[in-house]
């Protein structure tokens, strides 16, 4: 648990002081602060031109009187490396340190993200400034925990990129004659007969329009090379810190479903993930529950960090509408409901130059605290002060997971056909939301993950099936688990080489099936998967859409069949009984009714029950450790609703502890309620 | 007055005899001139190349030739200094010549507007050459005014603008430590202690998408720096002219609206304002009404010369359709209407080769009169000579001012939030129209103008707030003038930084109100501006859209509120009283119906009237001199209208001389009536 | 005749064994090869990495093997040169074989297409290999004919083209006055006065978004080079393979419509034609016919290979369905019908690896035999197998022509205005639709095609009239036939220099009228072509768009005059009596109504008949030889039609032997017969 020295859901977010030169304007920080009942201050994140204004000479006076001023009135901090954006100087003296982007340009000075994650300066330079902070602040008592650098994000396609990459490479692959043959290069006569014939796979080379390529090979294997340049670069900073400072947390802010980064990996080296929420204006509230589930699911359950949200406007949407009253207590609680230990924002106060000074921040560039965004922000503070160490630490239960995989992202991204309408997010979030549109609980787990502690295993379009996961899937089916595959699922391997003898290659064993052709549809058009019987409320027929997989069930039973086409009849949903559990696959892509009548008979086979029942729009979730548990009921509508509990428990209010009378309870428009529930 | 040696609406175009090497077409074009009633001839727009074969051999027969053949037969000439595009030889010897673009790319040899305003060799031979016609021309009777170089525009990012851009720099900042806080660049840590680190803004380092930007600071610089770098071009080729040819004046064609070029500064350095008038097939006939009204206001009502609109088709839209019958007279009045003292065209002769050939032309590619174009054309032409002399430098007056700036404008395309729906130049139109509709004379001024001789200044999304201009508004309105402005105004200073304290920052208390937030709406939301009362035809309710202020008042009056969300009944139109005038602030951008009530109210409230009422489309405005006017009446609908004049005034016929009776007139459709006025 | 060695329709495709190290699969592949009918197959595509090594080792026993193989069980091969990807290591160690793009960037090693074809590394190397595989296999009994390279296409800008492409304009224009004059330079002042001047035209100099250009001439010019440089490598090719097989024919497969290479010029070198058939999801049937015509009259009617199709699906479309059961025979068979004497795939074996893994393979990835797909390609091997030579050779006779050019096509697409909705493909295959849907023969000829063979001649758009070809005109007009030309024709010669005194410029002689003026068309507006009396099928009125040409008649008769707008009653579609025949002026873009009554007129006057009746979906086409002619008629509907042959003769299908009684004949949906004619 990372809260240990300040026990309670950690509130504040990024501060920036050191864009105003002013003692006063501090002083009101720090009066603000506290009347909003802010306790961590995230400081640093772009201080470096600030620390290290040339390459000899490190000053960290302002940082000193930074740290002390806010420890003074109580607040802790988040202590940023500041490493998220190079030096202009260092720019100029090392021009290593700019990246060439996908277009094979030479950067110059500018923006953030900036620097080649393989650049020897850039490694020597965050490397050494993470120790000299870990050196001067070690034993300073108002730091909490590290945050390195920013947003970790971007690609590089420099000379040093492409040497690394060969390194990279040889390691990987040992000789010359496994990469030819995992990259398939004889198609197109492109076999390599010495590493340095290798270049950075981007528009000069392989690929176009960020995502398509003529070589699946390279380029997934780029994205696997990036993500772990970066890594490395993380890691420089991580063990430089852990030398002098081995007891206090490290983390570095990610993304969601952030695509450029394999954040699996990287949970492996941090010490709690921490994450940047936010939801573009059209991201269904189940997309942001689902993210919050990866982000815990990254480090097997383990609470994580909400590291940043605003708390109200955002700047660099096309369209950038305020947070209605009440909508960020209600984001906040789900952020929490779903596994974090902190409620920070972005940022404590605006600025007011450059780029983000119209991202809203809990001091708005009027000054004072008479405004909406600040009350509803002080209402927060005082809320999460009552709530205490009630919730940290406590972990989400799931007995259903759906798999989520980057690197099969990756692959089904690149693939060259069969249609450009196959989105593996939003595939992925089809499933989810049916669950989380009935409240029942569910983690979003990588590969590597155990799958014996659930009962149901969703892999949506698994294309990619990586060496002994298939095994895995038979052992878990075999055991009595419900496991759920589709279309485009078993086509490659780890290196996207199809799996010959026939899709859905090494599932077909579990599966029962044999997918001998894949049909792609048109924008616009649809198929039916028609019922060949009910399955509880799964009846009738459902449109279905993208790809049709035509399929043949060898041990498998056909539960439904398409409803139109050459191929109807064919079996469009099948289920194998294997063992002592049953693996389905669903062959298209199908409607929001027929998932929501899909997932209800699986969770009803296995006797899972919703959280909680209610109207559309009602979310539930609960976190509980030492045999207490609270439940979250968040209302996402702009209206009442009633939320009907679980019978035979007693519940009770979490912030005023009042009991809750009853099994049924009013949750006001946009509100929250928490529940200690006792059995 | 320019037209002092040939006092008459001048009338011809842009002239490119040397695209035919042939003397029968040089007689045919002065046979066909003299039929059209052409007296100017443009030339020498491009001939540099003609004119300087290499570095040192300077040949300017053919345009001696030229100029004595068209002064023959009676033709003048609009001389140009043929600067608009550099020779391919110099671009092979000198490559500084040659720009580096937005993407970074050296550019080669081709197009025009190619040359780097900050190359010394295209700085040294285009002052060269222009000194070299003044002396040659000086005495010249056929030589009315110099055509400094064509259109400039577009910007170059190359090592030697870079180079000026920091000496640019060091003279507008003097220290780098003001130059940091005038960017904010301890924001995403971008403090520089070396003017060498700065680099120029664009796709390589701060910019993307042409206006998008994490600095709006250096962005805005440069363009402040490459709109005066290529003034300076122009001053250079100013003073070289002048300082043989004292008396001719000197002028370069300007484009309305061009965003990147910042014409009143521009305006300074120009003795009369000359423009291309190319309005887009979408473009509505009160915008092309404000673009004239724009480019008078740039030398405080000065007359300007109409110097290029195209016979009939242009070629470079994506659909070119011809002008209909009479809409090029129609048009050329609208010009002279509005303040030109000239009618001419791009071009005389249609070229039959490149990029131009589909262009209209009074001659057209089968080379004789008997044309429709042709014949409109000559008709114009008489027209003009009939209409004589009394028109030039008459002056258009106006009661009412619309500001508009270019340094607005950058700053708002320039912004990160909170909408990318707000388009400057579409808003400021929203309220011209208005008034354009009501027939009431409008004038378009900058910031530096003097506010004292109007009744009413709007200042539409006034979001960048100069040095002394909150002040200047105060006394106007303290004086008993009547202020509009709007939503997201008074939000920066020159620099882009926030004015803290609340918006509208400098504003404020001539508004007497404080906006809290502002909200951006979804494409297609709307809210509603509900009337308190009714303000004349101001009644009930209006749509409203884009951003919404959330506002409180401070002394101003509520007269309109929200129809709905969460700040339903908050002031959406507020008015203050301040001195002897009032201020209004309108929190969103209203429906047309609004704003023709709105502005209609104001007006009447001033007693300023009508030039003439008449259906939509019936278009009117007045110019006078010494103690006359003339009264244009333009019908841009397909059919007849009638319009009803002002009672009391004596009208009469300004081309033919016959008086009007009453107080009706009807013009035809797309026609055009002048009228001399007499009380 | 090519197919003399094996004297049936070639079947098979490409081959790629090279991808699977692995007896087993090659042995299997064999025996599926037989299963399916297959017997040729195309090697050695890709193989020049694997071929050549370094720079100085060939080892071709992988080939030799191959070949061999193949050869033992009865499978001829199509043996390509391997020159359309260069080796890696030709790359690295010779950049000058790497393209410069239209952006101007120099590429890296990646892709096909990727050689420049001014690289001198490039054109050594790739003659070297093609000559050493021919004395390899000259007298190989397998070798069929010689595939050079690989659909030849994309554009380089680098500066070995940037040298040849200033001696080629050497050699084009001797001078560089005259250069000048055909480029126009002295509009914008381009005057070149050393070749060393002249920079290809891309988007750092005159070009940009692809097609727009400042300077037709000179983007005209780089796509004649380009397309001629492209060629001569091939030359380089054909005449090394030649040396040593002079009897071996020798192609290079083409891409139909494909934009940048001028293909009449093309198909003087080769032996015979043959291209690659990827009709797109919205390709509509008649334009594939239109296609094949067009490759079949590039050699002037001599047959073609299909060298690609595929078997089901592609994977570079966005939405890659199916081809639905019974598709791929029908779409073979319409290739048959109109010129092609071979049937080939891509691919034999599907790829596991790379871009095309989800391309369809006549061996899918399952890898047996039991696939709906290897199932209908191996019942039409069969089929194939019983038709014999039977087609082989055999001619299309058509009365009918239609104009295409690709220097026109390249004018039209390059000019800037009049508007952009113009598309001469499409407008070509207008009137191409309207025959088809009769079932009227109709041959596709380029501009150097004697025309005394056809009745009637339709040149769509001809924008460009080349030296002579007016002349040509007004002969085949003269002799009788009728000819039919449309608006925005007859405007420029072959430099896209406007032919003055009146448009259609060299074609109003023979057309006898003149067109003073060419409006564009919004989107969604129209005029309409009112008949001024029925002729035939054609009467009232008609929808047009795109441009309006306002034309006079100048001996010519008005049959039918505009609609609506200011030239209403204006000519729309005129005629002239010329010597014995007629010439048609169409002034606008007609519906397909008009398009469908004008063709079925035009055809009827000359006696014209349909080849068979039926409804919408049956296409026919006919192939003759030694007296005996094979008609085909194909149904693209997914029912059954019923086709109405020309009574009294007598029909048997071609492949049973059976004769057809009556003169009507059901065609199943989808479905192919081939009929023996005898009168």
């Amino acid at each position: 648990m990372i809260n240990s020295k300040l026990p309670k859901i950690w509130y504040g977010g990024d501060y920036n002081p050191e864009q105003w030169d002013d003692p006063q304007i501090w002083a009101e920080d720090n009066r603000m602060f506290k009347l909003a009942g802010i306790d961590v201050a995230t400081v640093n994140v772009f201080s470096w031109a600030l620390a290290q204004p040339d390459e000899e000479t490190y000053d960290f006076a302002y940082l000193d009187e930074t740290i002390d001023r806010l420890y003074k009135d109580g607040i802790y901090v988040c202590l940023a490396t500041s490493t998220g954006a190079h030096p202009a100087w260092m720019a100029k003296k090392y021009p290593d340190v700019l990246r060439v982007d996908y277009h094979g340009r030479k950067r110059k000075f500018g923006g953030r993200h900036n620097s080649c994650p393989n650049s020897p300066t850039y490694r020597k330079y965050s490397e050494r400034i993470a120790e000299k902070l870990a050196e001067r602040y070690k034993d300073h008592p108002a730091v909490l925990i590290w945050h390195v650098s920013n947003e970790y994000g971007g690609y590089c396609y420099c000379d040093n990129c492409e040497a690394s990459f060969r390194e990279w490479l040889k390691e990987r692959y040992g000789t010359l004659e496994k990469l030819n043959k995992a990259w398939n290069t004889r198609f197109w006569g492109h076999t390599f007969y010495d590493w340095d014939e290798i270049v950075v796979p981007n528009e000069l080379s392989e690929e176009w329009s960020g995502n398509r390529t003529n070589f699946q090979g390279i380029s997934l294997d780029y994205r696997r090379f990036q993500s772990a340049s970066m890594l490395e670069c993380y890691k420089l900073e991580y063990n430089a810190l852990k030398k002098h400072t081995p007891d206090i947390p490290v983390t570095t802010n990610l993304m969601g479903f952030y695509p450029e980064l394999n954040y699996f990996e990287w949970a492996k080296y941090m010490d709690v993930v921490s994450w940047d929420n936010y939801p573009s204006l059209d991201t269904p509230y189940s997309f942001t529950a689902m993210t919050h589930d990866l982000m815990r699911g990254l480090k097997q359950g383990q609470p994580f960090m909400l590291m940043e949200q605003t708390p109200s406007q955002q700047n660099w949407q096309p369209y950038n509408s305020l947070k209605r009253p009440g909508v960020m207590r209600l984001w906040s609680h789900q952020a929490v409901a779903r596994g974090a230990d902190t409620v920070l924002f972005f940022q404590l106060r605006r600025s007011i130059g450059a780029c983000e000074k119209y991202h809203g921040a809990v001091i708005e560039h009027v000054g004072h605290e008479h405004t909406r965004v600040f009350r509803e922000c002080a209402e927060l503070g005082a809320e999460l002060q009552k709530l205490g160490d009630k919730v940290l630490d406590a972990r989400v239960e799931a007995k259903v997971a759906i798999v989520f995989d980057w690197e099969n992202r990756w692959a089904i991204e690149l693939s060259s056909g069969p249609t450009v309408a196959l989105k593996y997010v939003e595939e992925v979030h089809k499933y989810y939301d049916a669950l989380f549109n009935m409240n029942v609980q569910t983690a979003m787990i990588g590969v590597e993950e155990d799958l014996s502690g659930y009962d149901i295993v969703i892999a949506p379009v698994l294309y990619m099936v990586k060496p002994g996961y298939a095994k895995k899937v038979e052992e878990f089916v075999a055991g009595g688990g419900t496991f759920v595959t589709t279309f485009f699922s078993g086509i490659v391997n780890e290196n996207d080489l199809v799996t010959t003898g026939g899709y859905p290659g090494e599932l077909r064993k579990v599966l029962g099936i044999w997918a001998e052709e894949i049909d792609a549809l048109l924008p616009g058009s649809t198929n039916r998967i028609v019922m060949k019987e009910s399955l509880g409320t799964l009846e009738g027929s459902y449109e279905c859409g993208i790809l049709c997989d035509l399929i043949h069930t060898k041990g498998a039973t056909a539960v439904a069949e398409y409803g139109s086409d050459f191929y109807k009849g064919m079996p469009a949903l099948t289920v194998n009984k294997f063992g002592q559990g049953e693996a389905w696959y669903v062959a298209s892509s199908p409607d929001k009714a027929f998932m929501e009548g899909f997932m209800a008979k699986l969770v009803q086979d296995k006797g899972i029950r919703p959280l909680a029942r209610g109207p559309v729009g009602l979310e539930a979730s609960r976190r509980a450790k030492d045999g207490k548990s609270l439940l979250f009921l968040l209302n996402h509508n702009a209206h009442a609703v009633t939320a009907e509990l679980e019978a035979g428990k007693a519940y009770a209010d979490a912030v005023s502890g009042q009991a809750v009378s009853g099994n049924t309870l009013e949750v006001p428009g946009y509100g929250v309620v928490i529940l200690e529930e006792a059995k």
